[in-house]
């Protein structure tokens, strides 16, 4: 039986692994209201942003409470590792909810996979 | 605590349900050689393909043997479900490896969230 | 002989055209500093964020002055357009630049296609 | 007056050229039967599949004849490109038309930018 993909996403402190995305977004929100869930890569300790080692993508969940099924909210695909142009591992995901839950952000580094962190949302 | 994103991901028997990813590929490869990968969501029971409730991409990854990373292969992205142009839940990704491990898919629906499965794969 | 994809790339003043992404970017900024380009469609005249009708992805190139080929930065894919979850037709990318030329935003309408903008960057 | 992304969208004979996506579809099919089309990059002359050089996407568009606006059908971002796996760039894209038109393949090389190529279809 094998493992599940799912096995080898990884977690961990944010202060002390680079790979980890940390997630700042209000803690309450009113229904229906844009607001900013800003994810960023590296934010404690700086990731390379190289073409032989840089975060790939980060991608934006949500899970309304009690719910069963996850909502794929964005993902920005980073495309310019150097050469002639940077992105920096960070993402700005513009959200509207209405009903409080969980955010997921997940981030993939081509050298070591998949690391995830989530964050609690009241939506008043 | 928050449960994990992982932990929303579903699987289930494929021949029942029509959101589980059915990976066709050969049990087993020559080192570095390419070859097909088969991902089909619905393969027995067809899922739907309109714009309110469709499969938005089929993603393919991999975890060498003994590995503790997974590596991500491929992801299609789906965009036409109605309208003027339709595409099928499905996708072929072309691979080599150099090392057996395990194939993981994952499908994403609108509705329904994510969906995974996962086969062996040798590679001599 | 068939038209170019290219020709079907659309263009107006994004004050009265809801599909046209507008880049807001500095004119100049400094070798290697990472700055923000902000792209937004439907800056003056929203744009619906329906399922049957939405923004699905802006994306950001750039051409070095004098150069010949276009560098993709970066992509935000748009997922979630009602039910449960909305995300803004809204991106932020974070760019840093060794020379100056010019910023590419290129925006996908479900049912108007490609729509585009440019704007000129100095790097001092 | 800057030129426009599209001015550097580029085309060649892909016998000649590495980065040329070429399409193999049929010339005709029948209203809303599902086909294959297969876009692949460095048919005659391989295109390098590494970290350092690679093909990142490959995109399919359509516009249906008489139409003013193309439409996405699917993308398939390529992620592997050694280390521990490779995939090749090539793509197989399952679809369904109501109506002739011409489809548009779009590759981008992460050194030398987008490149295009299109075919006609009819539609039964």
């Amino acid at each position: 039986m094998e493992k599940t993909l799912e096995s080898f996403v990884k977690t961990a402190d944010w202060k002390n692994e680079k790979h980890v995305p940390v997630i700042d977004a209000p803690a309450s929100v009113k229904t229906g209201e844009t607001f900013d869930v800003d994810v960023t890569v590296g934010k404690e300790i700086p990731h390379p942003n190289t073409v032989e080692h840089h975060i790939a993508w980060i991608a934006l969940h949500y899970v309304p409470e009690g719910a069963q099924t996850s909502i794929e909210i964005a993902r920005l695909d980073l495309s310019a590792h150097g050469v002639n142009a940077f992105t920096a591992a960070s993402a700005k995901f513009r959200v509207a909810l209405q009903k409080g839950g969980a955010l997921y952000a997940t981030a993939y580094c081509n050298l070591h996979g998949l690391w995830a962190s989530s964050a609690a949302i009241a939506v008043e």
